[in-house]
This record gives C-alpha cells, sequence and structure tokens, in this order.
C-alpha cells in the first residue's frame, strides 16, 4: 500500500511536470520541449536543402537520433503519467508524437528509396508539433475574443467572396478560353482567387481586352471589399475596449451606466457604489 | 367547386413549399435545391477539365441528366404553383433557369462542334444559379446595412481611383511607350489598376528608370489610399455599434425615442425618463 | 450706355452659365463639358489602340475634329465671359485647355513623322481635363475632411516607409548583387517598394536564401504597417461620424456637453438648451 | 584658469551646436548635416549606377571627396565637443560615421578590384545615416505612442502568421515537390509568405489542382487576417482618441484625474466638480 502510494504520487509528479507548467520543473520541461520541437523543425527544413544535406548528412543524421530518442522518452513519460493513457494515444497530438517519432527506427527495416520517401512524408509531421507551441500565446487574449465574435460576419464575407471568385472566374474562362491560360474552370476561378485577394501571381494574365476589363473590375472590387472583415474587426476591438475601460454596474441611485472600473461614487449623483 | 377548392389549396400548398421556408417540406425542398445547384456547379467545372472529362464523360453525362431532370420539374412546378407564372418566366431567375436547363435537350437537335460550344455557354449560366443561395445570408444583417449606409462614399472613392487610374496610365504609356509593353492608352489604364491595387501581375512592368520612378509613386499612393474604404467601413460599423448604444426607451411624456443611454431627462420634452 | 449694360449683363449671363451650375442653362452646359471631355478621353484612348485606329481611323479624324471646335468655341466664351482674362488664360486649366485644343489645327502646318508624335503628347493633355470632373464630387464632403486632418501622420508614415525602402534597398542590393537583377540600388530600392506595397511584380525576385530571408522580413513589415494608416484614416473617421452626431453647447445649468443634435432640453438635468 | 573657463565655454559651445538644436546654430548646423546625408545617400546611388558612373566618374570623386572631408570635420568635432568622447566613438552613430568616412582615404592605401568592393559596402553603410533624420519626425506623437501600446498584439499576430506559413509551406512542399520549384521547405516557407502576404511575385506558383486548391486557402486566409493588424491599430488609435475625450480636470478634494467629460461629481470622493 505504501509502495501504491510512493507510486501514485511519484506518477502525479510526473504528470504535474509534463501536462501542467505551475511548478519550476515543469516550467523547465516546457522550455526543454520547446527548444527541442523547434530545433526538430529546422533539422526537417535543412534536410530539405539538397545541397546542405550532402554536406552535413551525418550531423544531421546525428542530431535526428538526438531528437528522436528525446521524443520517444517523452512520448513514453506521457503514457505512464497520464490515468486515461488511450485518451492521449488517440488525441491529435498522441497521433503526431507517434507517426513523427517512428521513422527514425523504420529506416532500419525499410531500405529502399520510395520506402525513404514515405517516412520523410511522415517525419514532416513534426511541423504540426508546432501547434503545441500556441498555448503560450494565451488564448484568452483580446484580440481572439474579439476575432470570436466577429466569427460569423467573417463567414458571411468569405462566402460572398467565393460566390464572387465561382461566378467571375467562370466569366473569364468564356471570354478568355484555354489559349490564354484559362484552360478549365476551376483554373479561373484559381486565377479569380489570385486577383481579387490582390495577391497577382501572374502565372496567368487576361490577354484579351474584354478580359482585361473584368480584370480590373475584380481588382477593384477586392481592392475595395478587403475594407470589410478591417471594418468588422476593427469595430469588435474598438467595442472590447470600451467594455474593459468601463464597468457593466449601474448607479443605484440614478441608475447611470459605464462607470469607469475605479470608481466609487457615480460620476452622475455623486452617491456611492457598491 | 369542392374539387376547384381542393385544387388550389393544392397549388398553395406547392407555392408554399417551394417559394417559402417556413414548413418543413419548405426546408427540405430548399436544402434539395441547394445540393441541385452546387452539384450542377461542380459538374460543369470537372466537365470544363479535359482529362477529367475524356476519363469520365458517362458519369458526369449521367449526373447531367439527373441534374437537368431535377431542374426541370423544378421550372415546371414553379410556374404551376405560382398565380401570376409570367412574372416568374420573365424574371431573372426564370429566364437563368430555363437557359441553363435547355441546353442538354438541344443536344439532340443540334449536332456539331461550334454547336456545342453554344450550349456549354448556355450551360455555364448555371452559375449564377449560386445566387439563389445568396438569400441564406440574410439581407438584414448588420455587415450590409454598414455597407448600404456608406456607399455613397465608397462611389465617390471609386470616382477618385478610376480617375487617377486614367491619369497615371496616360502618363506611363508616355514614358514607357509600345516597346516596353504600354502598347496603347488602355492597356496602360490596366496596368495602373494592376499595380494602384498592388496586385501586380508583372506581364507588364515599367522598363525606364523615369517609369519605375512613377511607379513607386503608384504602389505607395495604392498602399495609402486603401486607408480609405477600410477607414470609411470601419467608421460606419463602429457608429451601428453606437447606435445599439442609445437606449431603445420612448419618453413617456412625447414617446421620443434614441435617447442617450445614460440620459436621465427627455432631450426633447424634458420630462423624466424612467 | 443702355447697349453698354446690355452687353454688360449678357457677359454676366454667359459668365452664369459657363462658371457656375446654379441656373439651368449652366446645369446643361455642364452636362454637355462633361460628355465632350469623357468622349474626347475615349477618343485619345482609341487612337492609341492602333488597330482599331487603323479601320476607323475616319470616325475618329472626325469626332476628333467636332470636339475639338466644340472646346475652341468654349475656350473663346471663357475668355470673353471672364473679367480678368489672363487670370484664366494662365491659370493650370486654361494652358491644359489651350495646349489640348491646338494640336488639331497644327496638324495642317506640320507634317511629319516625330511632329505627329509631339502633336500626339499635346493632345494627351486632354486626359488632364478630367479634373475638371473632380468638382462634382463636392470637396466639402466628410472623407476629405478627414483625410486633411490625418494630413501630418500620413506624411510621417509615407517617409518612414522610404527611409525603410532605401536601407532595405541598399541591404538587398548589396545581397543579391547586379547577377539576381538587383543591378543598382536605385533599382533595389524600388524592387523595394514593390515589395513592401505588397505589388510584387516579379520581374524581379531575390534569388539567394539571404536575400529571400531579408525579403519574407520586408513581406511581413509591409503586410503589418499597412494597418497605420488605415488606423489613421479609421479613427479620424470614427471621430468625425461622433463630431457630426452631436453638437458643440453646453448646457447652461449643468454645463454637461454632447446633446444630441436635436435636442432641446439637457439630457442629465432637464433645463432647456438654448 | 581663465583660459580654461574660456576653452570649456568654447566646447560647451560646439556641443550645443552640434548635439542640440535650440540655438540658431544649432538649427543651422542640422540643416547642412541633413543635406550633406540626402546627398551622399544620392551619390552612393548614382555611382552605383554603372552607365552614370562610367559618364560622370570625376563629378562623382569630387562630390564624394568634399562630403568626406565634411563628414571627417564633423566626426571630429563630435569628439572635441563631448565630455565622454569614448560613449560616442562606441555607439551605433559613432560606429557608422566612423566606418563610412573611412573608405575613401583607404582607397589609396588598397588598389585592386576585391578590396574597392569591400570599399563600396563600407561607403553603403552611409545609408544608415538617414537614421539620423528620424529624430525630425517627433518620436512623441500619437502614432507612435499607438503603435507602441498594440506592440505586444501585433506580435502574437506575427508568430501567428509565422507559424502558419510554416506549416502551409512544408504542406505544399509534399505537394509541389521539386519539380514545380518548390525545391525544399524553406523555400516553400518563403513561397507560404510571399502569398499570404499577398504580394504574390510569380518566380513559383502552383501547378498541381491539390496545391492551387492549398494556395487558394493561403490567400483568402492572407487576405482576411490582414484586418488583424488594421483592426489592433485602428482600434488603438481611436482610444488614443477617447483618452483626449476624458477631461483633463482633476477633482477638488482628492484630485483624482481623467474624468469623464459628462462627469459632474468626482468617481473617486464624490465631491462636486466645477
Amino acid at each position: 500500500m505504501n509502495k501504491n502510494e510512493k507510486k501514485s504520487s511519484w506518477k502525479e509528479k510526473l504528470h504535474e511536470i509534463i501536462y501542467e507548467a505551475d511548478t519550476k520543473q515543469g516550467k523547465l520541461f516546457d522550455v526543454a520541449l520547446l527548444i527541442a520541437i523547434i530545433a526538430s523543425i529546422l533539422l526537417v527544413m535543412l534536410e530539405s536543402v539538397e545541397s546542405f544535406d550532402n554536406e552535413y548528412h551525418d550531423f544531421l543524421n546525428i542530431g535526428e537520433w538526438i531528437i528522436t530518442i528525446f521524443f520517444t522518452i517523452e512520448y513514453i513519460i506521457r503514457i505512464i503519467s497520464i490515468r486515461k493513457p488511450f485518451k492521449y494515444i488517440f488525441s491529435f497530438y498522441g497521433v503526431i508524437d507517434l507517426l513523427s517519432t517512428i521513422p527514425k527506427y523504420l529506416s532500419f527495416i525499410l531500405i529502399g528509396s520510395q520506402s525513404l520517401v514515405a517516412l520523410r512524408a511522415l517525419r514532416l509531421l513534426r511541423v504540426f508539433r508546432i501547434l503545441k507551441l500556441a498555448r503560450y500565446i494565451g488564448a484568452s487574449n483580446k484580440l481572439l475574443l474579439a476575432l470570436k465574435s466577429s466569427r460569423a460576419k467573417i463567414a458571411v464575407f468569405l462566402f460572398f467572396v467565393l460566390i464572387v471568385c465561382v461566378i467571375l472566374g467562370t466569366v473569364m474562362y468564356m471570354i478568355e478560353g484555354a489559349e490564354n491560360g484559362f484552360t478549365n474552370i476551376p483554373k479561373s476561378i484559381y486565377w479569380a482567387i489570385v486577383t481579387l485577394t490582390t495577391v497577382g501571381f501572374g502565372d496567368i494574365a487576361p490577354q484579351t481586352p474584354l478580359g482585361q476589363l473584368i480584370a480590373s473590375v475584380i481588382m477593384i472590387l477586392g481592392y475595395s471589399i478587403i475594407a470589410i472583415p478591417t471594418g468588422i474587426v476593427s469595430s469588435e476591438m474598438t467595442k472590447a475596449d470600451e467594455d474593459i475601460d468601463t464597468n457593466t454596474q449601474s448607479c443605484p441611485t440614478c441608475l447611470k451606466e459605464k462607470h469607469k472600473k475605479n470608481a466609487t461614487f457615480c460620476y452622475n449623483c455623486g452617491s456611492i457604489l457598491n
């Protein structure tokens, strides 16, 4: 029993370190993890640069091994220390962690070029580990709240943009046709999006006068309607600011509202606020 | 007479289902229509992708038939169930519905490549059916109101943008000339729009130092004045928010409305608000 | 004397028609002028399109003559009807009007290709006639006021943008060098502006990894700082709105301010506002 | 002693002229410096334009000498006139001033093409002298305050943008691959930034349908999220305006400040404000 207790407490301690960030060790672990994640991402990137890979292959290989082992240990500890291991294993992060850790070990078993491609694909999943860093932003910040509250309006906006792009893309396909690079409707819609969002790659560009006229309309449209999402977020954030600056209580005497956060007396009738 | 009544009621029921969305069947019909429209658009798109068309021609053909028949039935029912059929037939949607349904039937009569092109053109009109989805956005939402109220200002802005583009386009035509791709004034104006809206395809780009200098001016101009439509919409939306800030109560004496949130007395007759 | 009076009155009438827009004839003249200006611009444009010019040369020529004569008459009347003719003649519009009307007449005297080029250059000045339309916007509108009040801030912003572009352009010239299209510093600065303003022609693009890294910084910078002019104008316009919605008088009893425009009584103490 | 005094006073005078801008001479010196800096930058630019350099080499050379001597004198005076010379010498501007003044003198000692390259590199540092102009903007203006107060939020935003670009860039690398220009992950991320910021050079563009689909998502994403920094700055600036809306008077009893414009009683001690 005593032993059992000790074990559970030992487990709890691990859990605290890995899943929380309150204790000193917890913070330390987080930092270590942070570094490991960034390092692993850099490795994946550098490995994809052929010239670099050819020169420093061994260096990359060793680095890969160190990180793989680190992540392996992390993975095991996470499973041990949690009460419901399967909940973690089949969670998004659980799957990512596993899949992005395996390939290095597989590289012993599987030999051959096409299998290597598959392994690289797996290793690239590591990029999604970045999302683990996301929680350091603090999801509770005002910015996200403003976005949340304007989510519906932005959805409507995007829906509108898509419809416009579908229609204009199809129209351009009818006008320009395949000989000018508008080979099919999906591609024309792609071009309409490229143009409306003012990206303008230029890999496809209208050649006929009429096409260029409509393109001009699309561009000016895109140039103007960008005001909409901006306007939405701006007003939302302004509102969020005001809500933060004033409290919600109303004066018990004159029922005035919008008192300053630090107000003790009503700014209107002078009676005490409680 | 009884029969007559039954008929009329039967008609009304159909009308309710097709033209309204209050009843259960009405909603169901709308959903079915929605799916059919999206499916038809996807078909038109996929058919335009040659490689795809060659492989799955039969599949596309069958799909085309199913949708054509569905839309034919819809078209007939719409005519039957409405009191004034011609009002619908000659309405925008009526014409679109007819023209985009016919071609499949015509494909029996007309045979030959050039006629097929005409048919495809007709079938593409189906894209405008998307607009039917628009009503699901809810035209009454704040966003559109803000846009409406800033319509005039945006018109002025666009007028200004156009004048700038005409002048700068002409100037660039004089500086760069045909040898650098500015073959004529309309094309130069097209380029000016491409540049001012920060799209920048790059199919035409200034080569002379002076041309590049003016191009820089256009770009910085375009980069700055985008603030204007955004500013307009932002302020409009903030105002729309504030309108919600003026309280809804009406003065008990003079019945005036739109009092300031923190008003104790009516701004019009001076009687106490409670 | 009587005659003299008649004449002056006759002159005044002309002046009223041409320089003002209060009377019926005044408005009519403005509309006629508007049409003539737009027509002349379209002519200049179409003439620059070679293929079009070759086909409809005579048509363009006749149109040119009609408009030239119309503008000649306008020019003469303007001189006659105004009290201080020279003030108009040497004004911006006066010079533009003259220079853009002459060339058609000169085409008799001067014959030869190079002289034609000069004449075309003169005729293109007609484009600046568009500016005459500007007054129809109504210079007093809120939009321009907001811009005026934020002029200083925007100037600071543009100055900042220019400095950034000069420095980054020079840096890119050092990194990429002539072999990658950054042939000299002015061109590199031009590229920096193209990139910072998110236009991105793509005629010049960084090739070295380091160059692409700095380019990314420039792009994200340009993508972020566009918020500044927008923010300025937005806040200015929001302020402008508030100033318009509330009047400036303060209550004689409780000295409260920001009463609604149509307020007769103070919203706070209920005393009459006068 | 008298002499010593004189000397110190003479030093102080110089210091006043060079490091401050209160006195007439101080202002004059600043203007002269301003001109010199701009002139030197123009020289560096023009020199980099080969065609121009070949023609006016001597002119540029003389100009270079004049400016070099001017900056040498400035550098010496700055050292003499300041109390702690080393503090200036090892400051950012001190180093820049020295390094950008030396090369002309070195051109005697060092002869040879590769050394000339090094000298040019040094001379280009002169561009950073522009930053000296920055103080003329007045760091205290509202614009910068607004930016400062929204610094944190913008950092979060950029962090988010970077993560998105890393993930999407990697995904595009997996989809498009080297054959379509996405030769390695860093380059793909570079492309993602180019696209998300709506710059769109077009030197790299997706070729596969799936790639173009994801590209569309990136573009619409970039087109929408630009609203975020704009919204932040807009709301900050609106707030800055409102801070001016809270009146400046302080409560006669408790001396608290920042009362609402329409406050009759102190929000802190409840005594009447007058």
